[in-house]
């Protein structure tokens, strides 16, 4: 019993810490998105997609969560307002980013300069499930190399999703995977996600995918 | 200080049940393979493959780690002597296989009729890399698409394999992969590593592979 008393605290601070850093973001109007998904699906490209897309209007953050590297920050560096590195390795959880390493990286970005905080998690399809970290909305990309039953092998991710991005279309004439059996098993999972078909290499989607990124930020501030 | 030393002790007591299994795969003259990658990569296929390749020779055992589902047992079960699959979701860890689970798997298994055990852990390229099972080998799969950064992101588990396959060697004209650069990376964490190039799907590559993993049970079973 005390074991999961323990985990269960754990959990508990974690989302109180998230529910602090909603109310930072909220209070400086700084819409936040939390980018999930296996290693090498794409998390990057799709970042640096979006960011080509929608900098000319918006002011965009990146916090960038690894294992490992600061490979990714350098990657986004020139083209955002800020970034921030978390390497996790040395940390107690390393396996997902939990929410006072995003308290951490929220104080040292300029929120006030920013609309959009992308957050790239670390490459994993379970443990980011866990840990709430003050985002606004959650996006899992899947890329079709990965094959399409990975939502019944790590289904908490997909459940929690806001929208399931698909990527990595150019590969679709060389491997085994069917869409429209995929985005089923997400949907009875998940009724309500929205799905988005993209390259990240070829470009293609990106426009669907950045419409809604926009559509998403506009309601929130509406309601705010 | 409290934290560190549950943490350390939870570590320690896994190794001590590890080194327990492993002791009962020696008794019982079974040569038993870690396979770990990131989901999507190919655990079940090069699985498949090597039964292909070896059942003739061999009588193989597989357990199946997951966080849900029982859809790779299902693919296996009719090809090996002998399955259990492990489904991780309610466990205490859920992103990797441990070795109390690798411990009930090894109960259930008739280890005296096995030669080769091959231990298809979670989808992950972090956890996996903290929990030593008893296998005597470790493997990582690494698939073209997930790109040649890897090593620099998830070093510890690059560091630790006695074997890297890289899978996927059929989508090489359609990705950017440059495995002269993947292969020196990971040498410069771990200078004995062998790499094995496999298609899964067309079996490119699988015979060597397989050669290499006779040739260590053999030398393993010379050394007993």
């Amino acid at each position: 019993m005390k074991r999961i008393e323990v985990v269960q605290s754990i959990l508990e601070a974690n989302d109180s810490i998230a529910a602090r850093n909603q109310r930072l973001l909220d209070e400086n109007e700084v819409f936040a998105i939390n980018i999930m998904s296996a290693p090498g699906a794409g998390k990057t490209s799709l970042l640096l997609q979006t960011v080509a897309h929608l900098r000319n209007g918006l002011h965009i953050g990146v916090i960038e969560g690894d294992v490992a590297s600061t490979l990714d920050s350098e990657r986004v560096r020139d083209e955002v307002t800020a970034v921030v590195q978390i390497t996790t390795q040395h940390m107690s959880e390393s396996c997902a980013l939990i929410a006072t390493m995003v308290d951490s990286a929220l104080k040292r970005l300029p929120l006030g300069d920013i609309d959009l905080l992308l957050i790239e998690n670390v490459g994993n399809l379970i443990c980011p499930s866990e840990f709430a970290l003050g985002e606004h909305r959650k996006v899992v990309i899947s890329s079709l190399p990965e094959g399409d039953d990975k939502p019944m092998k790590y289904p908490i991710i997909f459940a929690d999703a806001d929208a399931v991005v698909i990527n990595k279309l150019d590969l679709l004439p060389y491997v085994d995977f069917d869409i429209p059996s995929f985005q089923n098993s997400i949907r009875g999972l998940n009724p309500k996600v929205k799905f988005f078909q993209v390259s990240c290499k070829s470009g293609a989607g990106i426009e669907d995918w950045c419409a809604w990124l926009l559509q998403e930020l506009e309601d929130h501030r509406q309601k705010a």
